[in-house]
């Protein structure tokens, strides 16, 4: 059903790497045994498992045991800041930002709801943090600090250096949805002092259903789901062994693309931006262009429905996306865009193209070929005109 | 590493089906789409997911709108667990039983320590709990009882018909962990009133990383995971599309081939334990022998190290347990075995053998063939004599 399709939706989720499904692929035929096992079988695939954990280690510079395999960067994010409001109760201060994925806004929501404190941090137009948000909150033993380091729907880089920096200085804990960021900028948590960091299989070409959890030592582990003893205790259920092996797979390859990402995608990537800017009438620009992911471009169409240009993309074979795939069904415009501030006119009508490697120069071309002629049809029949 | 393995350790996992693996293929393949996606690639593969949630629910007599896909049964029973537990507050009241799987175990007893009471009901020496076991326990509607529908260790398979009528006519909610009985008894929740059910696909042929949660339409269903609006707004996180396509596969295959699994996989099982209680010194069968799953046998051998039998049985490539995978590690006799009172001498030296379809008479004949070598060395060896 997708032979023909250009698909610029790398953000929502990716195609999973012939490497990965290669690497996989044993595991689902003779080797299925349970890592957990005591028999020969099972230890060769325990062995397996822990090459995987280093694989994931090294593409953030973390040691292999600060590694907790989960069911995917949700259920991470979710481990971090539930795991932190067990340990300190209703005397939990949470600060977050205006921008979190769902994964990090609706689970620190929840955990207000149960009696914590709960801060949203503002961003400005262009969707970036203030670098001295922090400074004006009390921030004690008592207080986590989660801060996404690239956001989904924009692509801006948050300043995660000096942020947790600024929170570690103050006794306070520092968790960093890395989902997005994972794969397209280098993130090395021996020189940035984050505690725990959620990162996500699906969005570097690892399959759907696969997470991690980086939970640097000392820094205490809550089980979101209890049970067994895998993952040190901290993680119970069988261990998913072809995609914990499929994200080792899919880290490797990342860390080993993470220059191509930032030369040649961003290249196509900056190409299309330019392109879309100057030949649609009343494009503009979401996020901070300096400080942005390499495949990630937010492009608004004044006064149109970005759902109309999606659907007219699709007729032409694009999939791309409007608002976060992940709160599609709401035609609402995005937290992130309501956030910034972005009028209706524009917030309504945003469209993110999200690029991988696996995007070439002439799907850039078809889009800058189509969209022009989609815009103007579409602004023909808007009501807002 | 498994070409000649005698795998006969299908309690603790299978292996993966070929008809799931094929059906898996094309999502890792061109299929890769977001199914929450409003484009037609997404739509595509979320109609494929319906479908799916479809033979899941046919497995079990469930509507498909009352099937929540997890990432596992233990996750499906933590669900189950947690959201009774936030529902009702420190005044739920938990009934478990003293032989249930760690995933409703330690979830449990976590949620004591959080303030609910937990009362573990006691089984007979056959691992058979008494019918009445509910009956003498005040039950109300802040009350959750979970008692598992069959066992992981012996396979014995509670009258959870009764039980479940029990706790529902005193206004109780009761749910059931079915890990191990989905695919080997019939289930069907038309007929038996549990309101929540856990189901895990890496016992039934599926992957290890997917699962079940059953809720009967109108009981009330809260996330373990925050985030996006997946699976009704119950579970965030993107989808596991092939895993979840693969559990529907295995679930229609497990409906096709219940019959198989309680004709021919019980006469394999039924002649290798007939065969090791007759020739092997000291051979005690642990589980109540009339109400048990088909494929499941468990012996004890006396005054015998459970683990040293495994590992002769590794060296002659046949793949048993000894206790639970899941709580390997520890050389405690298994909770499972210290409830039903067994014996120090019998208890520690208890062999499970759990079969699958995939399992020949030749498998059996070479069980047979080396387990009487190997318990009469042993015994010669033992410290107990």
């Amino acid at each position: 059903m997708n032979n023909e399709i250009i698909y610029l939706d790398n953000n929502a989720t990716t195609r999973t790497a012939p490497e990965v499904i290669e690497a996989m692929a044993p595991f689902f035929g003779d080797n299925y045994g349970n890592p957990s096992s005591v028999y020969r079988f099972g230890g060769a695939i325990r062995r397996r498992v822990e090459r995987a954990r280093e694989q994931v280690a090294a593409l953030i510079g973390a040691e292999p045991d600060e590694i907790y395999f989960t069911s995917c960067g949700t259920e991470s994010d979710n481990m971090a800041l539930k795991g932190f409001f067990l340990e300190h109760g209703a005397g939990a201060r949470l600060i977050t930002s205006a921008v979190e994925h769902p994964a990090v806004r609706n689970t620190a929501r929840f955990i207000k709801e149960r009696g914590a404190s709960l801060t949203e941090l503002p961003v400005d137009g262009s969707g970036m943090i203030f670098e001295d948000a922090v400074d004006a909150h009390e921030i004690n033993r008592n207080t986590l600090v989660s801060l996404m380091w690239a956001n989904n729907e924009t692509g801006v880089i948050f300043p995660i250096d000096k942020l947790a920096q600024a929170v570690k200085v103050r006794g306070g804990v520092f968790h960093t949805d890395a989902v997005q960021a994972a794969g397209k900028v280098v993130i090395d948590v021996k020189k940035t002092p984050v505690d725990m960091l959620a990162l996500s299989g699906h969005k570097i070409h690892a399959p759907k259903g696969i997470g991690a959890a980086y939970f640097r030592a000392g820094t205490p582990v809550a089980s979101l789901i209890h049970g067994g003893h895998q993952e040190n205790g901290a993680r119970a259920g069988t261990e998913n062994v072809p995609y914990i092996i499929g994200l080792g797979c899919a880290c490797e390859l990342a860390a080993e693309r993470l220059e191509t990402e930032n030369t040649r995608v961003r290249a196509l990537r900056d190409r299309l931006e330019n392109a879309l800017l100057e030949r649609c009438g009343g494009a503009k620009l979401n996020g901070c262009p300096e400080n942005r992911l390499p495949n990630t471009v937010n492009i608004s169409f004044e006064n149109i429905e970005g759902e109309s240009i999606l659907l007219h993309l699709d007729e032409s074979g694009i999939a791309a996306a409007s608002g976060s795939a992940c709160t599609t069904g709401s035609l609402e415009p995005s937290h992130v865009m309501m956030a910034m501030g972005i009028p209706y006119k524009y917030a309504h009508s945003s469209i993110r193209f999200s690029l991988s490697v696996y995007n070439t120069d002439s799907d850039i071309d078809r889009v800058i070929a189509v969209m022009p002629g989609i815009v103007d049809k579409l602004r023909e029949l808007s009501p807002f005109i």
